[in-house]
């Protein structure tokens, strides 16, 4: 799981009871979050599960005993230190203020907030200093956007990267539970040779694979979700002057990320150089067996912390030498969402 | 289908009848040359299917009659105008220079012969030119050079591409039809919360992705598979400087392969100008449908014969503005094999 405080380990600071909310608690991510603090070792004194109303008086197992799923309301930050939104951008919007108003630290998985200047885009091996001594709210970053950065961040400290190119293998869950169980039913159908419509998502997703479902912007060809990468990764690498490209795409996978990443330094940097940065860096685990060709994978990252790296060797296809091709996978509900805000968590914390 | 000699424009040379050997007649390659032979409009007086000892007998369907499977041997090419090999490198490098010696000319799918220099290399769409008068064996390239090449080439005609860099996401079908198979039966016992052992595969295929299953070579990094598109385009595209950059990665899809695809040019190139170019070349058919977020996909590659090409749009993370995005997906039995050798055949023919 990878939460990077053991109990053990937690100072004095750690060790205060703190009261924590989690809105969306019902959600995808909302699940993962729940399962983050039973095991982040936090000395937890109250969490307020909130939901739509439909969800709510729902009774869901927490830490050995069981919590009722409340609906969301203005009130529903009354006493809460802390309050961890996965819930979209509207609600974000409408109910953030209001936490942080009640006295809360909200920690934000949507992208209501990321590019406010004021607003700090955190993933904690990269950035953890910019968020202020007195924090209201912090942005959780992008998926993608985490899961690249944690290994391009140590890099780039070492040696400028001029210039990232990306194509990744988005898993269903970043769009939902809801797409997770149509990649289901709708592949169950396919192998029963029964027709489904796609209902979640625009295109058939059985056996298939298909540009990201955000909306794109006519003027450049980008996507959304292509954007919200580029501009995330700039902004928490500090790097606003970062050259990068991507191209987003879909692949029936249920939770996990991957991406082939070409990475261009500023000089020329060896695959071993990167690979002993990478062995060092946190939050990244070296998966690169040549000889028995195993290489970062989905099924291997979904249900760990840790952002696997692999393929790690010179771009052939860079006559200056420059460039080094990596392949990644990540946790999209963890790393790439959940366990990332409750590792924020515990660094305001502890 | 694509086969691109309609019968009815076929000139007189191609109405002459012609004898067909097809080797490796019950493969997943075979099986998509034996329909293309049936949709050709070729006037075919002999088909004879050729396999294993343990194929033989075998009764297929053809043209509305039936044709029994032979064994492979060296008496299998007497009297035979044509023979397509597509039962591995081991098969034709044992028995293509035996039909050449009776007198056929070889249509390869294997990469046995691809990079001698003394044989040719045809995507017909692209260099159809450099098969001699009297040609002996004709190599049909990789899947994914095909299918990269078909646009490439038009645009490589009117802008010199400097480099290309290629993430790929493909299909189980160049893995042969077992893969095909292991693909549905451990997505079935995944969605049955089945546990399934891989057989032909080294890494679990159900919802997940991999690095491309061939040997990696420990001095490059790269695999077997990137070092044949890699050479192999270059060949087909007659540019031996031509610098390109490829991963080779296989998702959970049937049949079609698709490549996310970054082309630098020598110099700028509007994606307006690329659509043009695109929209008159041979075997592309754009699918760029911004406003439907409706672009190439594999199921709808699967069964025809184009390139389909979109994400057409200027490269935000080329700073010298010379490079242009795109995303392909072509049918890897079809385009990316089978067809592609009919299209030769009917080309050698016509």
């Amino acid at each position: 799981m990878n939460i990077r405080v053991a109990p053990e380990n937690l100072n004095e600071a750690a060790k205060q009871a703190i009261s924590v909310a989690v809105v969306g608690a019902t959600g995808a991510v909302g699940v993962e979050i729940r399962e983050c603090l039973e095991k982040s070792g936090l000395n937890l004194s109250t969490v307020r599960l909130l939901a739509s109303k439909r969800s709510a008086g729902q009774r869901v197992p927490f830490a050995g005993g069981e919590l009722v799923i409340e609906e969301l309301t203005d009130n529903s930050f009354q006493g809460i230190d802390y309050a961890l939104f996965s819930a979209g951008s509207g609600i974000s919007k409408a109910f953030g203020p209001k936490a942080v108003a009640a006295g809360a630290v909200v920690i934000d998985n949507s992208s209501a907030f990321r590019m406010d200047e004021a607003i700090p885009l955190v993933v904690p091996e990269v950035n953890l200093d910019v968020i202020p001594a007195q924090p209201g709210i912090i942005a959780n970053p992008n998926c993608v956007a985490i899961i690249a950065t944690v290994p391009l961040a140590p890099l780039n400290a070492r040696h400028t990267i001029r210039r990232v190119n990306i194509a990744t293998y988005q898993a269903a869950s970043g769009a939902g539970a809801a797409a997770m169980e149509e990649l289901r039913l709708s592949t169950a159908a396919y192998l029963a040779g029964e027709h489904y419509a796609p209902k979640v998502l625009k295109h058939p997703y059985a056996f298939n694979v298909f540009s990201h479902n955000a909306d794109v912007n006519p003027q450049t060809g980008y996507n959304g979700e292509e954007e919200k990468v580029i501009e995330e990764t700039r902004k928490i690498m500090r790097r606003p002057d970062l050259h990068i490209s991507i191209t987003c795409v879909r692949v029936p996978v249920l939770r996990a990320h991957s991406m082939a990443v070409t990475v261009e330094f500023d000089e020329v940097v060896s695959p071993d150089e990167v690979r002993a940065i990478l062995r060092d860096a946190p939050g990244v685990r070296i998966v690169d067996d040549i000889e028995a060709n195993h290489f970062p994978m989905p099924n291997e990252a979904s249900g760990q912390g840790d952002v696997l790296v692999g393929r790690i060797r010179r771009d052939v296809g860079d006559p200056s030498g420059r460039s080094i091709a990596l392949f990644l996978a990540g946790d999209q509900l963890l790393k790439g969402a959940a366990l990332n805000a409750v590792q924020i968590l515990q660094r305001l914390v502890g």
